[in-house]
């Protein structure tokens, strides 16, 4: 209470709002803004950073190694598909003459990033990598490998988490990276022109340059592509501000597997004229053909971010807080992310020479971030809000950020999660979606389930250490993860396939933003009936006959 | 000079922003608040009232006529596809079983608002409507009349502007208009989940009791179905500060020809599962299948509206206007109309009791309406922004609505420019989208084109008397409209191709919002190249291999 006392005392008192830049320190109990001591340490930088060699290790991988299984023998049950043709000297003859030689990757130790996925758990057994640098390269590889049964995984950052991007067997790569350029970008209108191969940190620079901004955001930004955000339909931190990419995507063209160019790159925002066919390249994964290039809305950039980060007593609190920063935060609500405490122990035993950003200790935590283009405003929104969550007793203690500085160390909080929990040997993740009041029930069910099998505890005799739930609770977005000491298949076998059948059973999805690719294809079931699968298949089938298009993976 | 003076005074002058409620006068050039002089009119409710029988009357009817052309008639082109079995008093008696009979409409009467559109521009020949209650009804008559080749429409509220929603020949009309209840609302995801037949002002109504709003609004809103704006992808007024559909509906129940039932009812933000098959039957017009549930994202309800009325010299000076106010209204900014001179003009003739909001006159006229949570924040928002376009000289004069009735006065200039201006006969209209640069620049063309044929003027021996462009400039869709004295074949080859010709060279659309239906399925070939076309029809007949659905029209 004291700790409510001097938050609500400091957000509705002394502050001079005048005076106002990024936000303003909002004193905890201790009486001392607690930036004071420090949070801008390295993980500040963290998520702008983001690149696969920082990456956390997953369980998959036993400490130290440095290349992961190969993925023919991590899935024994696949098998190559011998319909399938093999590479020839004349096969890359072909290709040579086509892109010229330095565009035709064959050395291995060349090859081995394409190979593998950045968190080491997935890797193919590819000879050959291609590297086209236009549409009509795209079209003319396409075909010769559709004519020649030739299988081919198209790949962009290669930053995914579900082994979409990376071979299972001998698949050919084709690299989007040298399709890169910005072609072009209406300031009226909003509308970005761009290659399927730039990275997502480059066309929001190009932008920021304009005064726009990329209407997603996500912690790989720095590698990822776009045309791969576009093909896995990423979702990240900013959707709850600008949603779904199936709205902001106004146009793009991909090339079918029979070379066949659809070009579908209208930059307007309204085009009634038949069906919207764009649309089912979003989130195909790459399995129907290969993006390769786009036409983005861009809204007009934030000129004021604020974030508050703060601590309450229950999940149902942390509804009860969403609700009323939809209603005071409306417009300007650009993130509202969980942490549960278990999530916020496991990153401070990680980074113990930054202070947390609260004092005391809370079973739930949520970041809270404005977007908007006046500060003035923004803030005082946040003001109303904050005053009001904490007057109903909704939160109990909180701190508002005071500069860019402090926002990005708040946001390291929620961001590190993922790579800190993973410190003692590994993690079994999950992606999902959940109806909100359902939402963290699946964390405490989890939790019993795996304390009553004996297999989480304190000790090392118990390989997992921990389990979870952290995410996007705007989006009804949930982060599950169990922190493991080591491999351990009864920790598997507790969690699947009780998951996902505790999903099934909420309505909920089993991949909410990270895809299907290699991970998910199996169970697919638990989020989609038979009819609609079925109906999948026929599209599958209708624009890849032969099936060359990342085959193994998907529905 | 005077007019801007006074207006920027009155801006930055003695309001006191205190006592704001909706907005605040801002005096023009007489120095009376113009307000004063009521615009308040029976117009000010025609947005929410809108329904059929006030409708304009197009070209295509003459004076005083009641009925419209049979549209077998008017496309003397088509015929009958002799592939479709003839209604049998066996299939009659089997719908009898099925719905009941009361829920079966034979008699002519009856019958005759489903068989016409509300401009009164197509007419069919069905001589059967069906009433289903549930998507088992739908299951049934669809699998009925696919084994049967029977061929069928269905129908929302029949509120479509391209001939889509009524029969050519004698396909049966399946009317969704019993199937409008709210399953559930989810107050904090904001998921709506609803009855395709549902009309659009109830679903809207239920959800401003939730503090929530449906995130499309558009002049039929007492009339349509949310299946039908889905099945037509509506684009409407609220789409600068909303988006697409494809963004915010969130899942969708469908039936197939087949009778099939489509699952794909998600109510979650994100889900990653696979291709999002729900996309196809946004937009596609009741070809591939009916709609019978949504479920729907829907933002909180803004608690502050404003609307400015401005004057200005040019169109360039309204793309300027345009970029200004997304720097300063932003998240705010919900709509951004256009209306030319002569628009505004022809209305003033029509509505001559009522004082035009501004008091000289301008070449151009621009609605901005703001919607946000905190009509203070707005307000000082749309005061700087004015500020700022009148010191720059972009705006020469503009008024500032007081309250809501004042709103929906300066709302009705913009939205009864369709009504108005059939006044004088009937009106050729184009729903097109133009990048912006260009987009005025066919409303000159056009003028030109038939000023230079003779067949613009102020005699009556001049068929078209005037040629206006207005719309939503916030999307680049510009309403071409002709407004023509009578129907003269002269006029219509002035206008075709040319205006899809025009359309093509700039890479804008033939269809913005309204959708293909009859009346655009020919000129499909100006916005999509043959392998989109080819592409579009493959979809169809995976779906509708018996073409049985809405057939005659679309791809």
């Amino acid at each position: 209470m004291a700790c409510r006392a001097s938050f609500m005392g400091a957000a509705s008192g002394s502050r001079a709002l005048s005076t106002m830049g990024g936000g303003v320190v909002v004193k905890n109990a201790s009486h001392l803004p607690c930036w004071s001591l420090a949070l801008a340490g390295p993980t500040a930088l963290l998520r702008r950073r983001h690149r696969a060699p920082s990456a956390p290790r997953c369980f998959a991988q036993s400490v130290g190694r440095r290349r992961a299984k190969l993925t023919a023998e991590a899935y024994p049950e696949l098998r190559r598909d011998e319909r399938f043709g093999r590479l020839t000297g004349e096969d890359v003859a072909f290709f040579k003459d086509l892109l010229g030689s330095a565009s035709v990757v064959e050395a291995e130790a060349d090859i081995e990033p394409f190979n593998e996925d950045w968190m080491h758990k997935y890797r193919g057994q590819c000879t050959l990598v291609l590297r086209p640098a236009s549409t009509d390269h795209v079209s003319r590889i396409l075909s010769y490998c559709n004519d020649r049964l030739l299988a081919v995984v198209p790949q962009g950052g290669n930053t995914g988490l579900v082994g979409g991007s990376v071979p299972v067997f001998d698949e050919i790569v084709i690299s989007m990276a040298r399709m890169n350029r910005v072609h072009s970008f209406d300031d009226a209108s909003g509308c970005l022109v761009v290659d399927a191969g730039c990275i997502l940190d480059d066309a929001d620079a190009y932008l920021a340059a304009r005064g726009h901004v990329f209407p997603l955001d996500l912690g790989a930004k720095g590698s990822c592509h776009v045309g791969g955000n576009v093909s896995t339909n990423a979702g990240g931190l900013r959707f709850l501000r600008y949603g779904s990419l199936h709205g902001s995507v106004l146009g793009l063209e991909a090339v079918l597997p029979d070379g066949t160019v659809l070009d579908d790159l209208s930059m307007l925002r309204k085009n009634n004229t038949g069906y919207d066919l764009k649309q089912l390249f979003i989130g195909a994964e790459g399995s129907i053909g290969i993006i390769t290039k786009l036409a983005v809305n861009c809204p007009q950039r934030p000129a004021a971010v604020n974030v508050a980060f703060l601590g309450l007593a229950s999940y149902r609190d942390a509804q009860r807080a969403f609700r009323q920063a939809k209603v005071h935060l409306s417009e300007i609500l650009s993130a509202f992310e969980l942490m549960d405490a278990r999530s916020q122990e496991l990153v401070h035993a990680v980074r113990r020479d930054e202070k947390r950003p609260l004092e005391g200790e809370h079973p739930f935590y949520c970041l809270v971030e404005t977007s908007g283009s006046n500060g003035e405003h923004d803030y005082a929104k946040l003001d109303t809000f904050l005053e009001h969550v904490m007057s109903e007793e909704i939160v109990a203690d909180g701190v508002v950020a005071q500069d860019a500085t402090q926002i990005k160390s708040l946001w390291a909080w929620r961001e590190s999660v993922p790579e800190c929990i993973g410190h003692w040997g590994g993690v079994y993740k999950y992606d999902v979606s959940i109806p909100l009041p359902d939402m963290y029930a699946i964390v405490d069910d989890v939790k019993a389930r795996l304390t009553e099998a004996g297999l989480l505890g304190d000790t090392d005799q118990h390989p997992a250490l921990g389990v979870v739930g952290y995410g996007h609770m705007g989006d009804c977005n949930l982060h599950l993860n169990v922190a493991v000491r080591r491999y351990d298949k009864r920790v598997e076998q507790a969690l699947e396939p009780f998951v996902y059948e505790w999903i099934e059973k909420r309505k909920g999805s089993i991949s909410a933003e990270h895809g299907l690719g290699l991970a998910k294809k199996k169970f697919i079931k638990y989020s989609r009936n038979d009819t609609m699968v079925a109906l999948m298949q026929q599209i599958k089938h209708l624009y890849d006959p032969n099936g060359i298009m990342n085959p193994y993976k998907y529905v």
